[in-house]
């Protein structure tokens, strides 16, 4: 089997105004459509990052991808998972994920691995979860991802969603906003974005929480690195009891010796809530000094950027070896991605946390998803009896991203610039803010 | 695809009168064949581990395997490699790969697994290395190894072979052996198995070995934990020069305890020579300990005993992202074994040093691989442009192995027992003899 064509899709969507330490999602999100063509119009597909970064890394090595065998592919690009370069800057700390230039290398490898396990699936018949040693489940849990939200829904000008979820800027707001999701989705978990408002608001955000959706449903913070030590640590106090039995307390400050300090400091006073990270071990680079300081009890995993499906079960078994769990991290996506992190969870034993995701936050007018948007029941999305991912693109749907993404000026992530345009044009992304 | 048969076959081959620190080599080797057939005829075949122990373990799970989908079977029996148990008593330090009771579901899980993608790649005409990742090189190289042997090719009664190295105690007759493997088979480095005489005669071995072949051809010696520390450290400061560059000093002494100290009294007087293990470091429980301890520089990877060819890779990245090494270790074998050996190294990026194989030991008369012996030229094994492993069963072969297996009277590895039956009554395995 041969490679006869790789297409690059570049797509907006419309993403509703949801807030973070990074700033504000801007009324669009970015995301790069693949399509991998065999010589017998097999087609697989993929989904990754978006705007022009990612899709220029993926047209230069375009020639190599034309006429390989997807079976060897992934084995002639691996050098490109091999690279130390960047060392333990290369985060997620300050830099929004798909927009670090130090792992797009594993970025764009891990976009050709998933295409390439896709067009193998749908050749012989086989999901992809199956491809890469075997499902050990056959429905993945997700969480419920509230964020702290400006009014809208997501896009601009006459091109603008409904407003599904209402603003929320308070704590109450924030427990309706779960209540919801959980009454629409499902959901079992709660991972709530934090590092927005004052600290105080948060941990009592947390508390309304809990106190709606009992000790069943575990809970998680992540303020993407907006504390100090010092505020990180009391948080872990004031949410001992919100955040354990199956919650965590994500990147509550920045770096690895600030995460070891606060672990420390937590365990000092007989608190076991772990940490969990997506930024301060983002590669595996990262990972020998955050065991040796034991930064992290939870990684957050993710093929998108730790470069690929393969790569996470790496991962996995590396957790699984050093006493770590592992979650899922998310960036705004639609089905296709959706269904990626599906089957790579599907295909890992060690997967101790239900997933991440921002699906909720998309509507079914962007889905490029053939038959619409991909279900997510009781929490879950459930493996289906296809091949490949499972799914495939509805063109016009697809045809319509591309026409969005020429007409926004969005050309790469820049959430402290939307920010400044909408809520405060002196606003600077300050770490630790708190 | 369903799996409709699984058939295990033991067998028989005949082994020369090979030494180390285990004892001496029955002049016959047992190994397990595996044949699983799909419902649509074709067959994947496997080589494991033989006797009575690794056969009656997979007739346990033989009802599991019956009827599944050999894509998805791995995931299936994946709690199988999630066992804690035996944390670091589980290693070969005191008994053979093989016959340690720990480590007997890693075994059973890596002979099915490596079945199943033999099925799978025949099924879709793709060879192993590219089902699980592709291939990062087509040549396989593997070392001369090298035995301290008694007279004799192996066999007994009236069905012994031909002594094509013969007798092999004194350094100027490991060197003719060397030479010998080398003109055979063009190997480009030396993994010698000492652990059987004085360790000043071994360390002659290795000096007369150097001057031989110059620094061209790493050399390392693996005396199986035969030493003390005091010994190991005597001996690394003894071959500094012969065991730079390439080479290493393989479990010089028991446990990771032990390995650490070497390292570090090298390290103390400037040698900078790499410890290997398979012996000390067998499974993934001993790896947090073996990296906090510095114990050992270079794992012995081994599809055999890890868990199969996907932990392999794992083992692979996890190594690679500590900064250590990773050879290959070897059992007595015939060639499904060395394909398989030889598909997990092409798809394992961070392999650094050519695998250890006992394969020139065995002789055409046991290979049960069709058309004959695989060929070792310039000292790799090619891949070969055929699907699954490359190669496929000579029955009538295998039923001869399987009549030499009903004739003779060994049903496990008991290197201890030839020693007493041939050498020494009254030897016993000591750790550390020196």
């Amino acid at each position: 089997m041969k490679i006869k064509d790789l297409r690059i899709h570049s797509i907006a969507i419309a993403d509703p105004p949801l807030r973070s330490s990074y700033g504000l999602h801007s009324p669009y999100a970015l995301r790069t459509i693949l399509e991998l063509e065999s010589e017998d119009g097999v087609i697989g597909i993929n989904e990754t990052y978006g705007g022009e970064g990612p899709a220029q890394a993926l047209e230069a090595i375009k020639s190599r991808i034309i006429g390989a065998d997807p079976y060897r592919l992934t084995g002639i690009l691996s050098p490109m998972l091999q690279g130390k370069e960047g060392g333990l800057e290369r985060s997620q700390t300050f830099l929004v994920p798909g927009e670090n230039p130090l792992d797009v290398a594993t970025r764009t490898y891990a976009a050709i691995e998933v295409a390439c396990l896709d067009l193998i699936g749908k050749s012989v018949g086989v999901p992809v979860c199956d491809l890469i040693g075997g499902r050990v489940r056959d429905e993945v849990p997700f969480s419920a991802y509230p964020f702290y939200k400006h009014a809208g829904g997501g896009g601009e000008g006459d091109d603008i969603r409904e407003d599904e979820y209402g603003k929320a800027l308070t704590p109450e707001a924030l427990v309706r906003q779960v209540k919801q999701m959980i009454d629409t989705y499902g959901f079992g978990s709660v991972k709530f974005k934090g590092g927005v408002l004052d600290p105080e608001i948060e941990v009592e955000t947390v508390k309304q929480m809990y106190k709606e959706f009992g000790p069943d449903v575990p809970l998680r913070i992540d303020p993407n690195s907006a504390w100090t030590v010092d505020t990180s640590v009391w948080v872990g106090k004031e949410l001992a009891k919100e955040l354990s039995g199956g919650g965590y307390l994500e990147d509550p400050t920045a770096g690895l010796e600030g995460m070891s300090q606060v672990r420390k400091r937590l365990l000092a006073e007989g608190i076991d809530v772990p940490l969990a990270s997506n930024v301060a071990t983002t590669s595996f680079n990262h990972l020998p000094e955050s065991i040796r300081l034991d930064s992290v009890q939870i990684i957050l995993c993710d093929h998108h950027y730790w470069g690929g499906m393969r790569q996470v079960q790496h991962l996995a078994k590396l957790a699984h070896t050093f006493g770590i769990g592992l979650s899922m991290h998310s960036n705004s996506h639609l089905g296709v991605s959706l269904m990626g992190m599906a089957h790579v969870a599907a295909a890992t034993p060690h997967l101790t946390y239900a997933c991440d995701t921002h699906y909720p936050w998309q509507s079914a007018q962007d889905e490029i998803v053939d038959g619409g948007r991909v279900e997510i029941k009781n929490g879950c999305v459930r493996i289906p009896n296809k091949p490949g991912l499972g799914v495939s693109l509805d063109y016009d749907q697809l045809e319509r991203g591309k026409e969005r993404y020429l007409k926004v000026p969005y050309r790469k992530r820049d959430d402290e610039a939307e920010m400044q345009k909408h809520v405060d044009p002196n606003w600077k992304r300050v770490l630790p803010r708190w």
